[in-house]
């Protein structure tokens, strides 16, 4: 592990390298044996189970149910809805047959050619369709709606090229698709669920995000309006990190989804869908680690708190572990994860730079004179600060600290946001933020689609969202000199 | 729902029937529009949630760790061991194509067949050989083992005749996976495994389970053992509810998995595979309903207690509700699941058929004379008593009842087990009671599998386990007359 993390690249050097070999070196995931899938390995699941409890509790809380829908997508669902083919159908898994049989000239097996499907199953890329499908048996009176379900499920997006976490073939996520008798109910609950997401990453993963509405050339194919949480890197590139879409009937009209009103009109139904993944575990990763390892929230960390022995002998080892104990089930009892690292085959620094590199914020090492004084080493993960306390009102003390570092991990990824949102209003001067200092860019935009290809094809970077907090302000456009009336946020992007 | 009620087939008319009816209108699953694969509905995915967080709980006392492993299986993974591509790559869902495109004619979206795959991939009918694949890279040193990994995921069996929850295409699942230095710590952990079940079965599902070993013939594909738990539904068949295998060293040995011993020798490691499915909730279905409808075990009803207003003014409603409203606060501070019901549209007796159709465990009801008298009326869905009592002492009454149920509805799915296991010792009387009165039949059996497959082909009986806690008794297989040394469990089954 020393050397393993001696051989972590320095974000300073290459970034892309460092965030792959950081996945990698601290056990949360790796590529398999199948392109652009990856193995999610137990610490990285443990993270993703914390946050999909924290979710699910939220999505609960808001009224939300969970429930399950296939796999599977009949090929032609794809292309009842105009838009939503265009975006998804193009890189999807298809299954074609249904059986494999023994090569009669006995190279193993081979699929059998008997067994083709009459209509090709499409691998779910995202569920609207199968799910509007099965919405229409659901609903036809207005006292059937709204229904607000929430499905977590595994995904697959044929990506040409692959991250861990950032980009991959299967992920895993969880996607809303709620029904509602009105528009207003439905724009409503889009906008509850982007700020559930806001909430989520504010809270839990210590990570300012900014919410806003993506330019319409961004929006989710089939939307008539999609929600984002923008993050911001600390390679200063932006991650477009979860998303709520307004739909409007687009999929009742594709599948048929009629209710009665109160009044005894029959009514298309509105309807909206919203979506995070484990993308998040590479938002989370990229936003706050450091050339020492992963530095994550105490709210997320599968170990809170990790005890470090430092012994010359077994019944000093035993002496301190004893110790250990006491401290583990008073802490235990306040619901703080702990591990007591009492291994013999590697020594304490060895099991320092591990839990650094696996991102534990607290570590307490205890030896011989901190028995005799009554004391014990602490270093908190997200300023190595290092300090030698007495055990008294330790439990209390650590209690408190949790809560420090998982603010303080929040301050210092807004404070760096928030000095990485620059207002330009020239084309030189934006092309020049992008190169030299990356991050948000406030800038003026014509509101048209040419446009925003235009920029993207000369300096790649796109248009985030045009925030919900952002004021009205006359200015001209950056790129044509047109007239705005707002700024939006530009930037390069994951 | 008064009228779906009514239409619910009588268990004794159609028993297969009557399970599906229960399926569909209690609002726990339904067929889709993919053939074979359910859409598992919200009150059925919080039955489902329940036993996953409840085996969740389990697997990690008993020291395992959650991963997710990749949806997709290259084909010539399944040709590595020799028994595992018999059992499963008959029925399988093969990915070919990777992209979709525009019909040149104009017909929508067909398959791209510029997209082929080189080598096709495997929808996981389950994971062994992606996670053997994987484990290679994780092993080198006895120090690296055991590994203890679980997975809760989807997997697709292309079965030709599927039931909702007992047999469908795609399911949910959880699969664990462990690797072991030495045999006997393999068979320790699957026999552990196999308790663990049988004790969920008991303790949440309220499910009396035989526990025994698979004969040869009905082994996992590539398992050296199989050990299972068999429940016994009412209508005298019985169900396989999950396995646990001990698979030797077979799966190492197909993917090149050796570890260095404390010795410094090389060895191949040994494996354990395990699994539950959604097939559970049919087991849950079948074992405790009725003809009202379902029959929930308390502690995995997702509502245990509802409330019916009985009124006949707003204001009566009002203060019935406000009543309500103190009991639930009772009620949900002991963490008790609680509905209050104050529809308007339809009438008391219309919903308390649709609780018993849910299985909701206790039912509340008041009406203007409980109000005066301070009472309250109580209906326990597994007996159908009815009682009124005084609301004084109330919550503590209630979480007492729910225990009560818990145990009671066990009590009575175990005699009824008890009842349904017949000795016999001749062929006629086999093929008697197994047509007569059905059951497990403990009978003698020669130990081979030709007398075991004659047997199934005469009678459409199998051997469903060699129970765990079988004793050693002389005697004649009951088909072939040949010495036996102890009995074994047939029966017809699911």
């Amino acid at each position: 592990m020393a050397k393993e993390l001696k051989d972590l690249t320095k974000s300073d050097e290459n970034y892309s390298q460092w965030y792959n070999d950081l996945v990698v070196k601290a056990g949360l995931a790796e590529n398999s044996a199948v392109r652009g899938c990856m193995v999610i390995k137990p610490y990285g699941y443990a993270i993703w189970e914390k946050m999909h409890d924290a979710l699910d509790a939220m999505f609960k809380e808001t009224g939300h149910q969970n429930a399950y829908f296939p796999l599977f997508i009949p090929k032609s669902f794809f292309s009842r809805e105009a838009n939503h083919v265009e975006g998804f159908a193009k890189e999807c898994a298809v299954v074609t047959h249904y059986r494999l049989k023994n090569d009669p000239e006995g190279k193993g097996v081979v699929v059998d050619p008997e067994a083709r499907l009459e209509e090709e199953l499409i691998v779910r890329p995202t569920s609207e369709t199968i799910i509007w499908n099965t919405y229409k048996n659901w609903i036809q009176s207005y006292r059937d709606l709204p229904i607000l379900c929430n499905q977590w499920a595994n995904v697959v997006r044929w990506e040409m090229r692959t991250r861990l976490f950032l980009r991959t073939a299967e992920f895993l996520w969880q996607e809303g698709h709620t029904a509602h008798a009105t528009r207003e109910e439905a724009i409503e609950e889009a906008e509850k669920m982007v700020h559930v997401y806001e909430r989520f990453a504010r809270e839990w993963m210590s990570l300012p995000v900014v919410v806003g509405h993506k330019s319409p050339n961004e929006r989710f194919a089939g939307a008539e309006d999609t929600l984002t949480i923008e993050a911001l890197m600390q390679d200063g590139k932006a991650l477009q990190s979860g998303t709520s879409h307004f739909l409007g009937q687009n999929f009742a009209k594709a599948f048929d989804v009629q209710y009665v009103t109160k009044e005894g009109k029959q009514e298309y139904v509105w309807a909206t869908s919203w979506g995070v993944s484990t993308r998040l575990m590479g938002a989370l990763i990229m936003a706050h680690s450091d050339n020492n390892g992963l530095v994550l929230p105490p709210k997320l960390a599968p170990i809170q708190v990790v005890m470090v022995p430092i012994y010359k002998s077994a019944d000093q080892l035993a002496a301190i572990c004893e110790r250990f104990d006491a401290i583990a089930a008073g802490l235990r009892a306040k619901g703080i994860s702990v591990k007591i690292d009492d291994r013999d085959n590697v020594r304490p620094g060895f099991k320092f730079a591990e839990y650094e590199l696996k991102g534990v914020p607290v570590r307490l090492a205890m030896g011989g004179r901190d028995m005799e004084n009554g004391t014990i080493e602490l270093v908190r993960r997200d300023t190595l600060e290092k300090q030698t306390i007495s055990q008294e009102g330790l439990v209390e003390l650590i209690e408190q600290l949790l809560g420090d570092i998982q603010q303080n991990i929040y301050q210092k990824a807004l404070d760096y946001r928030n000095s990485m949102i620059t207002k330009v209003d020239t084309w030189e001067e934006f092309k020049q933020v992008l190169d030299e200092k990356g991050g948000f860019i406030s800038a003026h935009w014509d509101g048209t689609v040419e446009t925003e290809v235009a920029i993207k094809e000369a300096t790649k970077a796109t248009i985030r969202c045009i925030p919900l907090d952002v004021e009205d302000e006359e200015g001209s456009c950056i790129f044509t000199g047109k007239p705005s009336h707002r700024r939006v946020l530009f930037a390069r992007s994951y």
